[in-house]
């Protein structure tokens, strides 16, 4: 499987710390030094005609750009694959919507609930659908985690679990073309792998959904009634396990490929946040030069950052840096313990497009 | 690929028109005459211990059955597929939460956001993965199709878009292990397709859902300020176009296989409601004895339904009926317009075990 062409898509325009104290009475020193995120996009119902308001629109965007980019005709599309853990619906899947809007028909489609390893489950799905004999097809990651949270004026009430979410994540979308073969220019898959390693794990993440009657009332720690909250965090679980979950799949990628990973030209490291991202480029030993990292721009936008991460590996190579074109990928998504990797190879004739 | 067990279940005791009439408010006759169901399963929250609630209940049962029922241990199998339109929650993905209760750990999990067609869009994932070097999997539908309504003593005072829904809707969860290649025994897939065909066609159903503060304040047809409803329905576009969707996967179907309707012994035709599914296999040329129907006693539970009727299909070869072992499946999801036809053949030394 080679990636042909890959796109990015951030809604409206950056949402910078500042902001963040103004607009919802976060501190903007807390915000610096926690998260390390500088910015962030959100999606907004007020926003122009134009800009994305909606994990849709955010999807749609993102997979017109990369067709337009690979040079390929909806037409020539034998199938569509969204991962996404924030839908606009439960019914109909996001996706197809999405296939109606980009005018991708007769064809199946797939809507993959993930997180911040959707990106490679997406792809990994794709893979298995071409080595079934389809040709070529669209794999896009979109999330609103914007939706998970309430609105603006409630932030300064969410308990300590939840504000780390509101303080972490923003919103975004991204998309591959993806095409059966190894000939060709584009990004070729040299492996990939995906695994599910939460048995007898806690998840430490988790984000529930209700129905019309929103949230039910619950006890407090301190016994008090409050509405159950939307999402909750297990921030510790997570500092601790990811950096070990990333090395075991940048380990596993190297035994695989035979590359040493000094000689990687671009490592694209887990998105949790700035600082976590810059600790963990650390305890991977992962130089400067090869961290391909976006999380203290975008924000951490789950389903989205791995395309992004890749757009911008992408970049760079256009831009002459680190031409030898190899990539190792690590994501990890810790709400149930999701590993998965990918290292890839990129072929330079007449390669692919990116924006 | 071969499907070498299959398993349903029914969350508790089934719920009756007049169970309905008289714990919801709604009537028994319009329940008896415009939905045709007898009866259905509802996930309760006060159920005994044991009875699923959830579903991740729903789904971790029906995979705990089919795995039994194969003689195959978890660790020989090598992914899990879940398809829902009810997840536990937006994260983590409820896939996960079942692979950790099924023991089934270090595989590829992926999780569909799917409607009626959803078992079939897990099966062709499936085949998908298969074709891409893996041996064996799990692949579950499930759904809580009570979740999405509200408690009981609002029901009375839902709109009839939303009222109908709860009409005909129900519980439930099913699942298949699979097998790689055509040697050996179960049901042989023959034929397996999948299309979204929702290009510039409205959804005919929408299920929405909400974050901590519920569903927000809007004008209903009268200009009254009123809660947003959770799910509407199209009920008219379905009951136009569903029957032909039918009719065009079964020609299909048909015309891969090279059999003829009449002589093909089990037709499961798409399950709407006990009038619907009627007139439907009335208009197919569909007879009573091929048909295998099971809404009128299980309500429409969504992605676990044709896995119920592929269980009881098998039952009925079991039983000395049809023992031709032809089968034809025509699911239809109408809230985007998914199409998915699937041809198998029984293969009958030492058959899959079915419950």
């Amino acid at each position: 499987m080679r990636l042909i062409a890959l796109s990015e898509v951030l809604p409206g325009e950056p949402v910078t710390n500042r902001d963040m104290a103004e607009r919802f009475g976060l501190h903007e020193r807390w915000l610096d030094s926690v998260t390390g995120n500088r910015t962030r996009y959100f999606c907004r119902p007020d926003s122009p005609t134009g800009v994305p308001k909606t994990t849709g629109d955010l999807a749609t965007e993102a997979g017109e750009q990369a067709l337009v980019r690979a040079g390929v005709d909806p037409a020539a599309i034998d199938f569509l694959v969204l991962s996404t853990a924030s839908p606009d619906h439960l019914m109909p899947a996001t996706v197809n919507l999405v296939a109606d809007r980009l005018g991708l028909n007769d064809l199946p489609t797939f809507q993959l609930t993930s997180g911040c390893a959707g990106a490679l489950q997406g792809l990994y799905t794709a893979r298995a659908l071409l080595a079934s004999g389809l040709r070529r097809g669209l794999v896009i990651g979109a999330d609103t985690c914007r939706n998970m949270l309430p609105p603006g004026d409630a932030v300064a009430q969410l308990r300590p679990a939840e504000m780390v979410n509101f303080a972490m994540f923003g919103d975004g979308g991204g998309a591959a073309v993806v095409e059966a073969g190894t000939q060709g220019p584009g990004l070729l898959v040299e492996h990939l792998f995906l695994r599910t390693v939460g048995k007898g794990r806690a998840p430490a993440q988790i984000v529930r959904w209700y129905g019309v009657a929103g949230a039910p009332q619950v006890p407090d720690a301190h016994g008090r009634t409050v509405r159950e909250a939307m999402g909750e965090e297990d921030y510790k679980a997570i500092e601790r396990h990811v950096p070990e979950a990333a090395r075991a799949i940048l380990d596993e990628l190297v035994a695989v490929t035979g590359w040493r990973l000094p000689d990687v030209e671009h490592v694209l490291t887990p998105q949790l946040n700035g600082v976590m991202t810059e600790r963990i480029r650390d305890y991977l030993g992962v130089g400067e030069q090869q961290a391909v990292s976006c999380v203290a721009d975008t924000g951490n936008n789950g389903n989205a950052l791995p395309f992004i991460q890749l757009n911008r590996a992408l970049r760079r190579i256009r831009g002459g840096v680190g031409e030898g074109g190899r990539m190792l990928v690590a994501t990890v998504e810790s709400s149930k313990w999701v590993l998965a990797g990918m290292a890839l190879r990129h072929r330079p004739e007449g390669g692919p497009d990116v924006g």
